[in-house]
């Protein structure tokens, strides 16, 4: 339960046990969207393919991991598989934090580092003739697709004809000059603020930040235009980058996703569209898309 | 122009500007939002009253400075300026920030500190009948609400008979206990991420932050429940809030924010609805009421 509480936390969430420990005549209050996750059947969560997961190791000790969505964007994916393999991204920096927008890494202009065996004009992904996947619309409305929904544990939309993946926070992006064919994936971007949707359609989204969002999210932003940092100097250095499934069986995280065709994620979704409980005066009854993301965890045990 | 470009900014707007120069034959591109908002005329701009702004000065030498919006929340907002100008935030601290909701700021529970000459129970602002401001609406869909828009440059929504401001990024709520009579304006709290609707009737909105979210969002998000910091060290410090208003003339900040009651403001709306220019190879054709945030300036001169 997420609330903007305003005294301490552990009295508070004490207090409404309590209150419902109580009331055993009243009828019993729905489960919070944490419940239904804590019940949720482990076969309702996907585990995520070593081949789909990159792990960054920066600098300054943090972690990011990020899943890719090779189902949506398989030639922007292979390359970014063979920049991480080829090293590409181990030395790379941190470029731009611009708030409530992007952050964005990858190389600066002036290093000359060769990006070998990638395709430098891939097709627009972004944009393309839906392929066929189960879309899983969402029950309300949203702002600017016909019908928002899920394809496979991913926030998508569709307008019956294309299907395409949606820029919500920590959605992952490939950057690109002014000509659409130049996304060749050398310079990634996650979102850290209101979801711009405006980039959907435009820009190849490629997959997830799984873990370190919190850590990425928090970095000062840039003081040039566009959030790019000025000076070397405030560029944090990626260190590494590795595709999971090139790491020791022991050594490498591994992380689940809850998957979207299952009665769990509907009635998360229910229970996060009308909140309910003390805290909650009145229910939304409504669920934006970038308010449904499918809920991640390390995989148990 | 917010763009996820790959390339250096310089080069990329300079080519923009050279193709544009260039194609004196072709039909003449519509301005960009920037563009509009470069050419409004000085009366589509609106100076905040000095009376509505607090100006918080941090002990790391950040600044934050947010409107109020004694039009919604009179009781909410007279709290505030009576906590601000009885010195009760002097030495409050950002008490949590939690990735992707919020910042909160306050004291902390074993803080003693008596809130003076408050209304300790104030009515439910966030959920009563409108008060007969002029509702503009936006012409594009809402998840949540039956019409999203603007109060007077505020984002809002309506279901016809209430007018309530809405939870987008930068908007500040009043944080409060269970009881939905508990928020008594001694903790605040700022969206920092992807607007969490399902708080819109729960908690009342009563400001904007105008200046310093790049550092407020920036800070690193708390390690416990809810984002809350676990030690004191941890715990920035807020030296000082001020009223604009009881600051010298000389040294006060202003801030202008756009009418939405301006010409100007509805091009700015369609101009980021329908993005156009070189990058842009499909425009949304739609604008989510916490994309269409009014822009914010200081006030020239």
């Amino acid at each position: 339960m997420q609330k903007a509480l305003k005294s301490g936390v552990a009295a508070v969430l004490a207090l409404s046990f309590a209150a419902s420990a109580m009331a055993a005549n009243a009828p019993k209050a729905p489960p919070t969207p944490q419940e239904i996750l804590d019940a949720a059947p482990a076969t309702a969560w996907k585990s995520v393919a070593a081949e789909d997961l990159v792990v960054m190791n920066l600098a300054d000790g943090t972690q990011v991991v990020y899943q890719l969505a090779p189902q949506f964007a398989p030639v922007h994916v292979a390359n970014i598989r063979q920049l991480v393999r080829s090293g590409y991204f181990d030395g790379a920096v941190i470029l731009r934090v611009q708030d409530d927008y992007v952050v964005q890494w990858g190389r600066p202009d002036e290093d000359k580092t060769v990006a070998q065996g990638i395709e430098k004009h891939p097709p627009a992904e972004y944009d393309m003739p839906a392929k066929g996947l189960k879309f899983k619309p969402l029950p309300w409305r949203d702002a600017y697709a016909a019908k928002a929904g899920h394809i496979d544990s991913w926030p998508a939309a569709t307008d019956g004809k294309s299907d395409w993946l949606v820029h919500c926070y920590g959605m992952i992006g490939v950057a690109r000059d002014v000509a659409p064919d130049t996304g060749d994936s050398t310079q990634l971007y996650t979102i850290i603020g209101h979801a711009p949707r405006h980039l959907d359609r435009n820009l190849a989204v490629v997959g997830r930040i799984v873990a370190g969002m919190d850590t990425l999210a928090a970095r000062p932003r840039g003081t040039e235009a566009l959030g790019f940092y000025k000076t070397d100097a405030e560029r944090v250095k990626i260190v590494s980058a590795k595709m999971a499934s090139d790491m020791p069986q022991g050594g490498r995280p591994a992380f689940q996703v809850l998957s979207s065709d299952t009665a769990t994620f509907d009635a998360w979704l229910q229970a996060r569209a009308n909140r309910t409980g003390a805290f909650f005066v009145r229910a939304a009854g409504a669920l934006d898309l970038c308010n449904a993301l499918a809920p991640v965890r390390k995989t148990p045990g």
